[in-house]
């Protein structure tokens, strides 16, 4: 293949960020059992998010919306609103958190801009989103960024028919099997898959649903420039 | 001038939106002052919107974030769990409104479409936007649509760039001078203002600062094709 579009996923590809989820999630879960200590708080927290997902969207204001529900509902209206104001306090330290570039990014997007044409493809809210790539520090490598509300193989069609790309030279890196690899595989992209040591229940896939060929796993990004000079070079993908 | 793109702002242009948040103000305001009477509940709301704007962004989401927030501050963490569900139910009670068009706008807009390449151009949560507009049953009239996390000069002149269109052929429409009029205005386009009955306090400007050239007000957007075809012939804007 000629490779001539390389795309990125943000969170948890280019940047830490489900971490930061689990960490908020772990003290929800300690400031609920205090008033609830039998309730499976983890369950009902993300049994909310998906109910309220068509609503909200993805990102954290979202997140936070569906915390501060779980606790009244959890609670039975018991929770003191002083609580609440506890968890209006992690969303926001979470929309604040830096910008936290994962183990090798810089280098290997260097080196890949001199080669291929960037893109970020990204999820979730565009504001926070925008926030975090301008603090990232690695904006001015992308020749272009796109925030999706939702990763699907429309959205990516459309992506890349606003921009004249083929499927046959587009490359998509992300770490979700659900968002940067089955749909890109839909459309008759290659996709490579790095994973990220926490994923987010919403995002798993079944991997033995997945097609055998146009997909690769890497552990690290640092392996990407190597993987990607074999699929030009091999004519194959 | 030849006008080649004129592109729509959504909120209080093509669709209802302040309305929306109004009357849910109003319930806000009447559910606090049981609690606290002599509190200046739309000051506090406001200021509360304004300390977090660069941290949430427009839109519903951050609305009721800020809504529960000044809730808690206002009764100084007194009132009930219950009240703040409510307040929860408000803010997606607005996300599941149905997006009610303004009078005149579909005529309006399928007589444009003939005419000009058409551009939606709206601020706010990218997910609330989208959905908006796949209910409004206008989407298949723009040939592009854009969803900013604001509305400044830059962001205006980096849609304009990517999409290869020049200031003097674009016209942009909407009913906030902040947001559709002055960045239009500073980088030389032509703006019509098409003022909504109802203005959030944040999006107003002095009208006094505004260049007196290159701007055009209606009272409705079924004024707009008389007004276009006459800019059109005569050359200048």
């Amino acid at each position: 293949m000629s490779i001539k579009v390389l795309a990125f996923d943000g969170d948890d590809t280019l940047w830490h960020n489900e971490t930061h989820f689990q960490l908020t999630q772990t003290e929800f879960r300690e400031l609920l059992q205090r008033h609830v200590p039998d309730a499976d708080i983890d369950a009902r927290l993300f049994s909310t998010e998906m109910a309220n997902l068509s609503l909200y969207g993805y990102g954290i204001k979202s997140f936070t919306l569906s915390m501060i529900e779980t606790a009244i509902a959890v609670t039975e209206g018991k929770i003191p609103a002083s609580d609440l104001e506890v968890i209006l306090g992690w969303g926001k330290r979470m929309l604040r958190e830096p910008t936290e570039l994962l183990d090798g990014v810089t280098e290997t997007l260097l080196e890949m801009a001199a080669r291929y044409k960037l893109l970020l493809i990204t999820k979730g809210d565009l504001f926070d989103q925008e926030s975090k790539l301008a603090r990232s520090g690695l904006a001015e490598l992308f020749s272009g960024v796109e925030i999706l509300s939702d990763k699907n193989q429309h959205s990516y069609e459309v992506v890349l028919a606003r921009r004249g790309i083929t499927p046959g030279e587009f490359v998509m890196v992300g770490n979700s099997l659900r968002s940067d690899v089955v749909p890109v595989l839909q459309l008759g992209g290659t996709a490579v898959h790095i994973p990220y040591h926490l994923t987010w229940s919403h995002e798993l896939v079944d991997e033995e649903a997945l097609p055998a060929n146009g997909w690769h796993r890497l552990e690290s990004v640092r392996e990407l420039g190597q993987l990607l000079a074999r699929l030009d070079h091999a004519g194959v993908h």
